[in-house]
């Protein structure tokens, strides 16, 4: 097989009749197949359920059942410092999602301020978005009305001269990143990338970085990446005020019912606290209990993903196979094999995304809405396609991811016959 | 025993030298005493340990353990209406704390209004607060730098006239109300309150009721009061819009660990699943359904409540006795025997409040904050204690409610002897 650009018409026409005979082959067998969404499969819930068969409630002296500790069970706190690497003192434990920490950070942002002069009475703010990206990200962003501002990504990160040419704008107030294993990429941030997002010199004095540290511990091979812990970097550049990290255990235990965590330099803990003070009078304590007494410790959490990686790997790995049987030698489609995370970015041919997505639709496959990885939901290449494999059973990952390839390819087709 | 007022001063004299030695009496055995908070006793949370005996968590074909439901597991919703009088299409299920529910509403009107525009592009702005109240709610407010107006309670719920005057201010954005056994009060809004707030026509178009129905379950006798239900009357005025509802089951099942729920109309429903949309994925739906499996129906919350009103009656009787024998004919003091609620409302001579929290805190027994039942923890009066009977064991509350009628009586002393 060859590239398609090399290629006649009338070879170009010869191979879309082929793969429209596969196509149509799939299409009729009425499938109902989910790539959508980065969702546990339900083995991998299964792997968690021991969770709740704690029947007592008691730690320390506290009990959890009833109301205090706003900030968290002390037992957790330290469960989530050691897994990140940071003080107690510095972590916040939170609701049952992540999203909501994030959200209500913005939030107390628009409203108060991370300076002197809340966001909404600042006119026009922005943040730096690094593209493809989360598309919740770029929800939150939206509904306070911030505009965004795409940051192409590397291999190594966000590209940090564009990202040190924006932060001289006064009117950029952040930025939001996946530092480890990106969604939708599954790329780490290199050493330098980190440190150079460290020491960046904001012309914004309450310019603030979501550090959404999401696949943390989430490694689905053995020699997965390892990730600059910023917080060891920060001080150096007195920049310890300028990162918000966020983890939770959601793909960790139960995306609906886990227990998520913010961290923080003492500065911003405090003023978080003084928010968290009137919203609310503790987070469920009980279900950090649970997560403490499943756990163990930070080590007993690394020992739970090896579990995961068990169950994700071989579905990457299909996905991957396919990918490369059908779309290496074409120059229609590039991606990454990532070592963690849930996702596999897949980039197309430049304005035929949308399309690929469509015939997906067709054949029974529901792809992450495409366009959706950017602000705005507008990719402006149209190329770039979320594929998420976790939730599938194998054998129908099997199929979408073949009738993914063919449709990618049966774009491509479209395209350059014209 | 007489009247204070119409004794002599060497006749006070006589009673505090016999006062002080029975509280140096208390003082000497050093307690330490906490009627401060509304926190259930370990007996009540006892109640509802098989809450977590619940094994299996796929309902209707949901797998509660993942992603999704943004609004709640249709069955947890159908729970809450039932139990509220309401359609289930108007409950939205929320996390742990219904306080959050509340600030996080208020923030929504702050950043994006609830009409064209955002308070927090308003310019100064009010909300009526009856009082005496909840602190937390007041807390809510000063976050956002709402400026809060004092309307008195009576018997029957906030003085409408007074509310009815101040409407007609369009700054006046909305009122706080704890219609059912109000904190600290214990008072039920009559029929006749209920009808009135429903009419209500402020000048403001975008004005909010946040009607905080946390007793709305929580009688301690078997002839309860009965509220009427709000969102039967509204239509009537054409303000279904002008009240969201909130209500939890912290005083049910477990404060740290509960569930709450918001109860809104259509529009309002609409425009906070947009913000929801943005702030998480879904609630903790495992909780939701360890409730629905351990309640069955609307039913078993109410048979529940039953045994909570056994273990908190006796705590209400064993205070209201001491207020009786050592308060009643002195006049120096008044309160409302509430039929539920968590609180007992003291109000003592004025100026005399806060010396009677110094007495009791020298004698070990903690009260709420005094102060805290108005807006800025300034009550103008000096008079109002809140009482919490819930969490100490009677023979504590035994001793609490002794200490506290011999503060109450020697602050008055002080006072009038001068």
């Amino acid at each position: 097989m060859s590239e398609y650009k090399t290629m006649t018409k009338e070879e170009l026409l010869t191979e879309q009749e082929q793969l429209l005979k596969r196509y149509n082959e799939y299409k009729a067998m009425g499938l109902k197949l989910d790539m959508s969404r980065g969702k546990p499969g339900k083995e991998q819930l299964d792997l968690s359920n021991d969770l709740n068969k704690i029947s007592d409630y008691i730690e320390d002296g506290v009990d959890t059942r009833n109301y205090g500790l706003l900030d968290g069970i002390p037992s957790c706190k330290k469960l989530f410092a050691d897994l990140m690497g940071v003080d107690t003192k510095n972590v916040i434990i939170g609701p049952n999602a992540s999203l909501t920490l994030m959200f209500d950070y913005i939030s107390q942002c628009y409203t108060h301020g991370a300076g002197d002069t809340p966001w909404c009475k600042q006119g026009e703010i922005k943040f730096l978005c690094p593209v493809p990206g989360y598309d919740r990200h770029f929800t939150i962003l939206e509904y306070f009305g911030i505009k965004m501002i795409n940051v192409a990504m590397t291999e190594q990160g966000p590209d940090m001269d564009a990202v040190e040419e924006l932060v001289k704008d006064s009117t950029v107030k952040g930025m939001f990143c996946v530092p480890k294993y990106s969604n939708p990429q599954g790329i780490t941030y290199s050493n330098e990338v980190v440190e150079r997002i460290a020491a960046l010199k904001p012309a914004a004095k309450d310019f603030r970085i979501i550090w959404d540290n999401a696949y943390c511990v989430h490694d689905i091979v053995d020699d997965g990446d390892e990730l600059l812990n910023i917080f060891d970097v920060l001080g150096k550049y007195d920049n310890d005020d300028m990162v918000i990290e966020i983890c939770s255990t959601s793909k960790i235990t139960f995306p609906g019912a886990g227990v998520s965590a913010l961290i923080a330099s003492d500065n911003n803990i405090a003023s978080i606290k003084k928010r968290l003070n009137a919203q609310t009078i503790s987070y469920d304590k009980m279900n950090q209990l649970r997560h403490v007494r499943f756990f163990g410790d930070a080590q007993g959490v690394l020992n739970h993903m090896k579990k995961h990686a068990a169950i994700l790997k071989p579905k990457f790995d299909i996905v991957v196979k396919h990918l490369n049987e059908e779309l290496a030698d074409k120059g229609i489609a590039s991606w990454v094999e990532p070592k963690g995370g849930y996702f596999i970015s897949l980039d197309v041919m430049n304005g035929c995304a949308k399309r690929v997505g469509e015939l997906c639709k067709e054949a029974g496959v529901t792809l992450t809405s495409v366009g959706a990885t950017y602000p705005y939901s507008y990719d402006p290449n149209d190329s770039n396609i979320r594929i998420a494999p976790s939730f599938p059973p194998v054998d129908e990952l099997d199929l979408a991811a073949q009738i993914l390839c063919v449709s990618v390819r049966l774009a491509c087709i479209e395209k350059l016959v014209g």
